[in-house]
């Protein structure tokens, strides 16, 4: 039995609200069980100084926390200030971002995802993969109908869940409660036609097998099929 | 005739919802127009090493703002890294608040008001102390009901408005079109009995005069009750 | 009675001292009663990012003071460490001077007011404005004798004057043991014709009534004009 | 055909070197290719803040390149200003050296491990993990010398190789050249009994998919049996 | 000829006023020429971590520079931002001046010596260590008049002068004119009984001999006496 | 007797291995005694904004030390939070190499060493000075390799040395056990044809004397001879 009483493929329950943001060019607010995030897209017509006269737009993310997210209260960050968790949660979420975007066509133009954790319970990471493709797509959207493009450079979903070891089983979407107790803590990142695009798993208390990551993977994608159903009715 | 259609006198639509957080030990997501502000209050049984063994609580408060908040993106912000604006606000937020709450009542605890823009549209700060208000005070009764404390330290309100001179004329609870016009900014905090906590008036274009700062206190007492009078219908 | 012994209404004494840098191109120590601040104007031929190409001059200010300057040793700040305090009064200074120069007749040029406390005993900000603007005039003045500017862009004096509610009553210009003390503290920037130019008033342990408020004002008025009378001796 | 002109599952030359510091409890120079990494023990009788009175030990790691390690001069790094990348490595490598040290035998002591690129040439993580174990050990062959320990917390060997996707087939041991240029990289850590400690995979220019996950895993074990048996005779 | 008129052992005229802060517990102003350092010292009960339960005092000297102190505005330095520049001076003037004081009689106890340059003409670390041991005395003296020591720890006159080698000759003092146009710069620091305490020679243009050396050394004996003999005058 | 053993004026055991980097242009690791620091070179076509156009090229440095080089271990330093001993010695390093370089025969380029300590035993200064200059000139005959440069900039050696006096006796090239014991610490640069470029002599106990330095610098003399003949040995 799972401290939160769900079955061992059961996933929190989803919502995505959409156009949440007055000023941002998509926005979205996410909510995996009592885990909410806020994203928002920011476009702009140029590209950090790497990128500059290749053609390539180029897609990147912010992570952050507000303060009373969480249980204990937590210091704000500033780029510049981030933790190594921090930093490490918003390059993932960039780099799978980036999977879901044609570069090509989205031309000399950066899109930024911000991911700002309202209230968290587990699964920050992934909530703001799959909430901050939404925003990426409304984004992309907006390009569309306003004509600055005539081709949608984000076709492919992209969408991201944690599984993990409890008790010596493998279960899906760790809350907090959870993801303390767990063995093993994955994250896997899938496109929409079940691609891989990051998956991450970390022994906490003891080693784990290849069987067992196996079953995690299995757990996964069916959580990423839900995920992407709720983005395509999101977005539709 | 304003950029906003309101009449002289008239301020924006004001909503308080309470019970916003899972985790904070009081909180509000206050709307004044277009202008969100989520509120919470952490409560914490040590003060700052400038206050232990007085005997004395604290209330302190931090700003801050989502890099989408505005039309244009801005950068996180840690507390060492506060733009002077950001520090001027906050200062003024933890200052007014601190004379809402009897600090021998409240005892050797401080109470941490964040406030954090979820969307702005002018008058953040002041929206900021009206809501981080009710944080407080949901806070106070929260360590009421547990038996912590008998008596109530947040009796007194504490709210606040801006009242500008646009086109020469005196006019209450400026938006952001508004603000960037006027001649002349003010703020005015104030308590619910009608005590005056901070003033603040600061010319843009031209000086003011003795008689157009009259003019907008007046205006500030009437926008000062109806917040007041939302506080009370929020924390009943 | 005053901690100091002076009348309600009664300055400390004020000297403004120019010529007092080799190198900047105005300058002045200015004394009221114990404290003492260098305040020096730097020109450049250049404005900030923000006023390019607009044709108009910039005026800002920084405050600092020398680790000793105070009874207790402070630590020294650079522009990016800033305490909020500081801050806050250079934000205030940068304003208030910005009101008494004419950015059209000054063209695009910036000029930097340095204020640096030497040896503070209260009303540091009001000081610092007052003899922040004769070093500002004195600029302007070197400005129109080497032929660079016509017509002098600082016509209009600007000076600052603290008031407070010191047991009930209001009086005029505290020192550092009356602020301490003072039940109110409020700051008053106004023109040299008597426009208002920045008010801050702020309680202290309980809230200021408007007929308190207005007895300040009135003080304030008396002290600006002793001030401005000082800075036209200074600038003769 | 590979860049290096390799078999498929063929590693790089290896070797380390130890006692190669006349200060640290433990030390080794670990050469993978012409990727070098100094790697040093130092024992504390102390652990962090959160550690304390818990009876367990602490194991951490600190991550840093020489300026010129790599092709191009980098920046120089504190700890208070490291990279995400930076940070997101030694995390892992801390992390991955915990799993290798019996925290109760060890005992209320710290060991920091400091993994110092002197040249790089790909797969410096997972060089500095494979190193940082011997590194570790040595230090606690240290404590069993001295008396201040009976058992031996290193048991568990830790080791890591990376493996990537290039031109469609798995590889093991990805140098620089080959790494810039595959589809997926990949880094395994495991035990020397072969449990997973970590796994992490990251699609770089189209999603992979679960049959090449695997091929690279069978690599990588083979990787890091031959690393283990390098690591037994340099420690023997 | 010298570009100050001067001849090769002149010095500039020097004036030390003492007593010129309200707050430290000793200070002077000392004018060399145009070069003018306001310094203060500090006393502190308590001594860093490093020197806790040692019985020894500790001197120790911070140096900044009014940003407008120099020809072209300079940014303000906090303890954590100082340039190179910065630190090796203030570093000479605290090992300068501990040479001063016998930390046997001072006792668990550090002085702290700010050296402030309000204007600069050249020679400012050496006026730093000159005025630096003035304002040292005289809080040793407050030390002895409150019966806090019975010994003076501040016997040994430490004074700085600088020297150069200007076309081709060694001269004595310069000043900023001279110093950016000579081919070597040395400072020295002695006791008033005429012992090494600092010597520093650095080339700028091409080598120096030995010769020059001893030449310039020579004239510093010169110098220093006569700066002791205005200490002397100044602390009697 | 020293505690090393050695007589007065016996240096350490030196070696200068060169080509140790694959990426650099020049590099070396020298040894001196247990003192052992890897000198890199990095040459780039441009120079740093204040030499711009001005025909000339720069040399500058920049020292580290790995953290545990040291006895105790160290933190990382970033160029932005150098400790003033760490800028103090690269200050040293930059200015001595650059008078063994003809800037305008190097002409508008920048030539970077890096010196990082491996281990360290004393004398880390002066053995980065003497191998840093084998990494200049081996960079500088790479540019003459490779036809960008006709002449060779680096013709003058530089070279470094410390001595001390040691219960009062001087003696040449202090490890550090004899560094901490020294009454008086004096590093001496020179050239290859004994011009002096840099002299530094620090009293640590109690003041010294002229014969004292003399002494001292003939020691260095006889020192610096040796490491020339090094150098020119590496370089050949």
């Amino acid at each position: 039995m799972r401290p939160s009483g769900r079955a061992r493929d059961e996933m929190r329950a989803i919502s995505i609200e959409t156009g949440v943001s007055r000023h941002a060019e998509g926005s979205c607010l996410i909510r995996c069980g009592d885990t909410h995030v806020l994203c928002t897209a920011t476009v702009e017509d140029r590209v950090p100084p790497f990128m500059r006269n290749s053609g390539l737009g180029w897609v990147t993310a912010e992570y952050g926390m507000l303060p009373r997210a969480t249980n204990t209260r937590m210091r704000r960050e500033a780029k510049t200030s981030q933790s190594g968790r921090t930093q490490e949660i918003q390059r993932l979420i960039g780099r799978s971002l980036r999977m879901g975007a044609d570069r090509v066509v989205l031309g000399e133009r950066q899109i930024t995802i911000d991911c700002d954790v309202l209230q968290a319970d587990g699964g920050t990471r992934c909530a703001s993969i799959t909430g901050g493709w939404v925003a990426l797509r409304l984004a992309a959207d907006k390009l569309i109908a306003s004509g600055a493009l005539k081709e949608n450079p984000v076709e492919e979903h992209i969408a991201a869940i944690s599984a993990g070891v409890h008790q010596g089983q493998a279960v899906l979407d760790l809350d907090y409660a959870e993801d303390s107790d767990a063995g093993t803590d994955a994250n896997f990142v899938m496109t929409g036609s079940g691609g891989l695009v990051e998956l991450q798993g970390s022994a906490e208390g003891s080693p784990f097998t290849e069987a067992q990551f196996m079953e995690m993977l299995t757990l996964a994608r069916k959580g990423v099929s839900e995920l992407v159903a709720a983005q395509k009715a999101a977005v539709a």
